[in-house]
């Protein structure tokens, strides 16, 4: 019963009016990426997800990953034929470095996909997802040779990639970890210790899997500073790029989760495997950012999928169940009952689901762009502005589309009454979907730290000041045009609060580190909705101008410029409200003693 | 690994503070609920939770219902044991009418205990918690035979209730149900239809299922005004009262749901079972509505319960798990990590937890100290304002509270990490309980729509004019003391914006009613914040009192102190935000045509 269509209207007006993909033709790979090849690009990733992906959304949730006797992992039944599809189909290539075997098409484009394959099965999306990101951090810190031996496997995909950060004991604080390397002097080191909550640490559908390793040389301080990153394949790899025998690294269980039951997620154990150093020794942490950091915007892309489907799916129940009349007076007179999307109530949640949404998906491929900026704009200047601006929303993207996503997944689930809550209609394993996505690679407490204590203040708070020049440009810009002009004005009011919670932070958070740590939840979600305000001031502006040049009557636009309203009536207000909060400081929070916390 | 405290000492404080039982010994049942009766039913009902339901809670989630052949239904491990523990202990009689075997106490007491049920086993609660809905129906409006035959087995919980309501085509448009009764000419009717999603419709722990079914006689309306309301028993009941033959109603299947997998959630097949009116005619719905009040009322108690539970065991663990340092510097110098309890956006997710579940405990007692007073009052003007205002507060409380339960479940799964998304752990699975109050019982959007659209005007408003009496009595009181002013300004100012927002809604919701649709969710949370406001202001009162009276240094007295302010600064600024959304209306909420919302 439930259903995926990939948004590909949408996706197209978001490349074309918003990442203008064509203005950027000097950027290189953006020049292959003209409108007739994006557009058979989104249609043929779309029909891919639609007809192999979705399909066995379901099934993969309700039958999960098994673990065998001897460690294997076999994944639910369609995803390793499915994954075969996926690799021949050359669609993890899309943005991957063409020296390796990718397309190097625009981040946008690449990251469009990825949002449809996060909708439409967000389980087998981790695969490819984690190999994103263990792609990025050897690309970057690998040496040529590892670069050579992983790359051009891992991008075509008959090799994935895992990240392996967690412990038992220690999560967040990654200084606790006791995993160890030990020098074999041969260039590679024995690798022993234990990591959880391996996201497609062992299965079934690649010949061999990469592993990124945080791991402790000895002599190496125990604390986050003597953390070095290693790349522990599965299965080692001849000096000819074949494969030799089996690594000392294996699954030992995999958990029983709330969600994302298609995806393994395993217990790794180390038993002195050979491992190589990426990078310099003691640098692990920096590494592991690389991959981190492209881990948490495919994050907050799950969320923004997530919200997607739901809402789809929401709609659909919307038009077709029959309950009650509408408030004005009965709209389909012939039938017994109206259907439900004549209430307001249930409008409500559909309208914040496409305001979200369509927000989130403008924003995600206009930072997508910025990606690429950052590595290739002309200037020094524009590419370190892209990068700041991108450091910036990382923490934004996946924290704020996480808990949004979550919650819109939560407001479509309450769509469908009674049947949201059996399984049989689907919706409630979006919820539980959705639900990973604001704890893993990060809680979303920690993006929220990560934004204020670390993005705000770098290099004297330039990135928010040049993030928060791009928003009143924009609003100057629309206050020109009549129509525009009520909706850059609340923007400009939510921009104002912004500012002065950012003061507030800056003034009190260097007194009371408290002070910053207490309102840094509702600075990410300030950031947030400012975010997702300026992008639907730039579609509200595209869709205008559009209606006033011929496309008069297109409902798209129409729908855009009413989804806009929406959003500066219904999501603008929070603003203001997490301001007075976030001011509110830190001493009610803080006052308790730890142990008069507990019942009695 | 999970665990459950009754929050005795919390319970005490609401019913000597707030609920003052002691003053109202005039009330039937009062007199009989003194300081150590009450000390004693609440530690032995806490016992009986922690040690006998709590610990069938995860088995219950893990092994589920399970349906055979015949339509019998097994449920978990451990649950007929515990019932029958819960029928000898009396359980089910604390508030229950004396005259019928009821040990006839203050519903403060028996709402406290349900609150401790709903905590440690919610699946569990759910089996008692529809018969005393059941049992209400029939207490009011059943004949006196009626009355005598089911509701001394009831109340004693030899027999248990359901409430047949929601047939596969339709929940909330109740006028659209199908089932007929067919008068038998005996005094009898032979009920024929489909029930889903029956509650405890069909289980092993009872000797007999009493049913309360909505139906159709032939003839009537087949419209909302033609239902009448049958009390159709599993097994029929002999005039000496003994059991007689089997009732022509089974179980079809049970769903496969999110959560509470403990209680079996059935399709009712009613075959010319045989039925008997309860009430008149045709007057089925306000039947209905009376033991729907009561279920409204104890679902959210179950969304205060599972918020409790998640609350006490994310306590647990921020104590336990050692990650990072705190922001001020290291608290515990010997370990390598401070406790997480240190870190603000930990406190924050806790702080929320205790403010929400204290507020919303002395909320629900209180309100049962309401449910007496309507009764039983000395005077009927007090019986009916009492009476109002548990009418106006019965949808706050049922939507407010589960939207809010769940969001602390939510917050509560999140101080785990990754652990919390595990079944191991536990947490999980109050999110995935949790979820259905939101739900059932009439979802909270209907709640919603009850609240602005019925228990608003009713009257001439009269209901929130006294409630609105009653918080800036307790505003002025509170102003009076140096240290409530600045609490008691805060609740001023929120009471303030809800005024502001019901004159809105009173002038343009009679001109669109779809403002008042599109205002309802808005308004039904900002009524919640701001009944919690009041009860914050009355525990921060008590506990100055005492702490200005001989109870100084009391760790108790203060933390309500400050989990006081804690609300005032942290929930209270989201009343001006709802103000501000709803005061938008519904012009952009109802603007898009239906079409318009499906992806292309």
């Amino acid at each position: 019963m439930p259903a995926y269509t990939a948004p590909i209207r949408d996706t197209k007006f978001v490349l074309e009016e918003i990442v203008k993909l064509e203005r950027h033709g000097n950027l290189p790979g953006f020049a292959d990426a003209g409108p007739d090849t994006v557009q058979a690009i989104l249609e043929e990733g779309g029909k891919f997800v639609e007809g192999v992906l979705f399909p066995l959304n379901h099934s993969g949730d309700k039958e999960g990953c098994m673990r065998a006797e001897d460690g294997s992992v076999t994944t639910p039944k369609g995803f390793k034929d499915a994954y075969r599809q996926f690799v021949e189909g050359g669609w993890g290539t899309l943005g991957a470095p063409a020296e390796y075997g990718g397309q190097g098409l625009p981040h946008a484009v690449s990251m469009a996909f990825e949002e449809y394959m996060c909708a439409g099965n967000m389980a087998f999306a981790m695969y490819p997802g984690l190999t994103h990101g263990a792609i990025a951090a050897i690309n970057v810190r690998g040496s040529d040779t590892q670069k050579q031996t992983y790359l051009p496997k891992m991008i075509e995909g008959t090799w994935t990639g895992t990240m392996n950060l967690t412990e038992p004991h220690c999560g967040t604080d990654l200084g606790l970890i006791r995993t160890k390397a030990k020098d074999k002097g041969d260039g590679s080191y024995a690798i022993t210790g234990t990591k959880i909550f391996i996201s497609a640490g062992e299965h079934d559908m690649a010949e061999n899997i990469i592993h990124l390793v945080l791991a402790k040389r000895e002599g190496a301080p125990d604390n986050v500073k003597g953390i070095s990153l290693f790349v522990v394949p599965k299965v080692l790899v001849n000096t000819d790029g074949s494969l030799g025998e089996r690594n000392g690294v294996s699954c030992g269980s995999i958990e029983e989760k709330m969600g994302i039951h298609g995806n393994a997620t395993c217990v790794m154990n180390y038993d002195e495997a050979t491992g190589y150093l990426v990078g310099e020794p003691e640098r692990g942490l920096e590494a592991m950012f690389i991959m981190m950091n492209a881990a948490r915007l495919g994050v907050g892309v799950q969320g923004l999928g997530q919200a997607e489907i739901a809402y789809q799916n929401a709609v659909s129940y919307a038009l077709d169940r029959r309950q009650g009349r509408a408030l004005t007076g009965a709209k389909d007179e012939e039938a017994k009952a109206d259907p439900i999307i004549v209430h307001p109530d249930v409008r409500r949640m559909l309208m914040d689901a496409r305001a979200f949404t369509e927000g989130a998906r403008a924003l995600t491929l206009w930072a997508a762009l910025q990606i690429d900026l950052s590595h290739s704009a002309a200037t020094e200047e524009e590419r370190e502005a892209a990068d700041d601006v991108v450091g910036l929303l990382t923490p934004v993207i996946k924290g704020y589309f996480t808990d949004k996503g979550f919650e819109t997944a939560v407001n479509a689930q309450q769509v469908y009454g009674g049947h949201g809550y059996v399984q049989e209609w689907g919706m409630e394993q979006y919820v539980r979907d959705a639900r990973i996505a604001q704890i893993y690679e990060g809680t979303n407490g920690i993006q929220a730290m990560d934004l204020v204590g670390r993005k705000l203040g770098r290099k004297g708070g330039k990135a928010l000041m040049q993030f928060a020049a791009l928003v009143n440009e924009e609003i100057e810009t629309a206050k020109a045009d009549e129509a525009l002009q009520p909706l850059a004005e609340k923007l400009e009011k939510a921009g104002g609060e912004l500012q002065a919670a950012t003061m507030w932070l800056m003034q009190n958070g260097m007194a009371n580190p408290n002070n910053a740590g207490a309102g840094a939840a509702p600075y990410m979600h300030m950031m947030g909705i400012v975010s997702l305000g300026l992008m639907w001031l730039k579609m509200a502006r595209a869709a205008q101008s559009h209606l006033a040049n011929g496309a008069a009557g297109d409902s798209f636009y129409e729908a855009k410029l009413v989804t806009a309203r929406y959003y500066m009536d219904r999501f603008l207000p929070d603003v203001g409200a997490l301001r007075r909060k976030l001011e509110s400081g830190a001493e009610t929070m803080m006052a308790l003693p730890a142990e008069s916390f507990a019942r009695t």
